[in-house]
């Protein structure tokens, strides 16, 4: 296996007996683990080619959401199946995350902590509330259905955009390149869940951010790749954003020079949207490992075509 | 009217003339008015005795939900009307706030604000989601219920503690000084929420915080009078308390040199809690107006047994 560096690894390791998976756990750069002995993979970004080396391998499993850094490997092996890390704790997660960045942009929670690092009472009066703010979800899978249940909870018109259409309670679904410009004049709040195919690499850029609303925010807990971040800081500086929450970069972690650091009306957080504990994330392998080998197809499997 | 300082009251008295209220708005300390044509009176905190000498008054109107500063007057005539400023967007507001304060806690988003001030790319994993995180809720009046029901909303297990006890779907409630031990033995995070009266008064203090869950969070959104600010330092410092966010102070503005505005484990907001803009709040008064014009009895009448 391969996700959160060596470090991590004796952690991995104890979780995995914790869940009681029948398999010994070895490191991804073990030079004493003989090749044709794996089975299964739990890998974020392997090598390119090495995967393809491992004559006996079964499954492939994804330590993340996505599986972009996997896919990426021009001799990944098709015909083995690929399962993304989609435990149900993933979506109710990504829900929060989304639910809380939506309202630190209703609240202007940049501002306030901004305000208390001078020290200053900066009081303000806002307008609108959830009521008044229409979010546009970008991405409709498992998690843009928990962040949308969650956000017209509290009171906000939800809509969504995703490839194709989709029928979610209350959420006016918007389908394809020919809708997204009647998505995108309808959304206060635009947030990016999309996966990351070669459709959607670089979608949050000049082109979508002139079109949308003036004035309008964005939260971005997709993957760094559908983002020009350097489009989104022009867009902040001459107020067609007013506001952005970013959960994932290019670039990871965020380099410490990077400008994006301190623009006053963006907020920055470590790619921690989803990510369920490895607790849950070595229960839940341990528990697609127990259906294969009950000759079982595993659920969220990747797909090739599609791209995700 | 006295409301948000002399600046304040032009922009009130455009606010009532669009709202077509049919009164004549003047300002509290206009020498000019005669004390036997007032008829209404909007406040935040009145002088004591100055209300006693407006012999026509029909109407007190509160400009926030809590009238603590109009009722310490030991003048106050207790026959005349004193109307709290429980616009519906008032439950809203406070309902979002409470819970971006509750899912900041929950997803540790003061850390991720210090760590973006350094800047550092601090990733960490968190254990719990909502769903294994109890909030407990101080007071379920409008406010607690909105707030009750967009927490349900993510996930949260929701309990409730007042001073009687009360029926909202899905709250387990716990009532009276008797049942406090093992509300407090329940709630992961801790909302307040309470009306401010003689009983609620220093409630958050060190006997209480002894009796919450170690390492449990606290958020007040109710009033500064509500707690103790050092012994809730104390707390944190000894991490008793994880975390805490409030957004009320004993004395407001917090003083730029109190040590609250730098704990690293504190977030602090400047009484934005729930406060409805002031188009809202006159829009709102001008509708009482006309309902008390027609001899109508008006809703959300301070009750001076009760206390609130």
């Amino acid at each position: 296996m391969k996700s959160g560096g060596e470090a991590a690894f004796p952690e991995w390791q104890r979780h995995f007996a914790a869940a009681g998976a029948p398999v010994e756990v070895r490191w991804w750069d073990d030079a004493t683990v003989d090749p044709a002995a794996v089975r299964y993979v739990l890998v974020w970004d392997p090598e390119p080619g090495r995967l393809a080396r491992l004559p006996k391998l079964e499954v492939i499993f994804g330590s993340g959401a996505g599986v972009d850094f996997i896919t990426a490997d021009p001799d990944l092996p098709k015909h083995i199946p690929l399962v993304r890390m989609a435990t149900p704790g993933a979506a109710q997660r990504m829900g929060e995350y989304v639910t809380w960045a939506v309202l630190s942009l209703l609240q202007d929670a940049r501002r306030m902590t901004l305000a208390q690092a001078l020290p200053c009472w900066d009081y303000f009066e806002r307008d609108a509330t959830a009521r008044e703010t229409t979010v546009g979800i970008m991405g409709l899978g498992h998690m843009g259905a928990a962040a949308a249940r969650m956000l017209q909870g509290i009171g906000f018109p939800v809509i969504g955009w995703s490839r194709t259409r989709k029928d979610l309670p209350g959420v006016e679904s918007f389908a394809g390149a020919v809708e997204m410009g009647a998505f995108l004049a309808r959304a206060d709040i635009l947030v990016c869940l999309l996966p990351a195919t070669p459709e959607t690499r670089g979608i949050l850029a000049r082109p979508l951010l002139d079109r949308m609303k003036p004035g309008a925010a964005l939260v971005n807990a997709g993957r760094g790749s559908h983002q020009r971040i350097e489009d989104i800081l022009a867009a902040l500086d001459s107020r067609k954003l007013a506001a952005a929450v970013l959960d994932v970069f290019e670039q990871e972690p965020l380099p410490a020079d990077h400008p994006a650091w301190t623009h006053p009306r963006l907020t920055i957080t470590p790619h921690v949207g989803s990510l369920p504990p490895r607790s849950e994330r070595a229960a839940h392998v341990a528990r697609m490992i127990a259906l294969h080998e009950r000759g079982e197809t595993l659920p969220n499997l990747y797909d090739h075509e599609r791209g995700y």
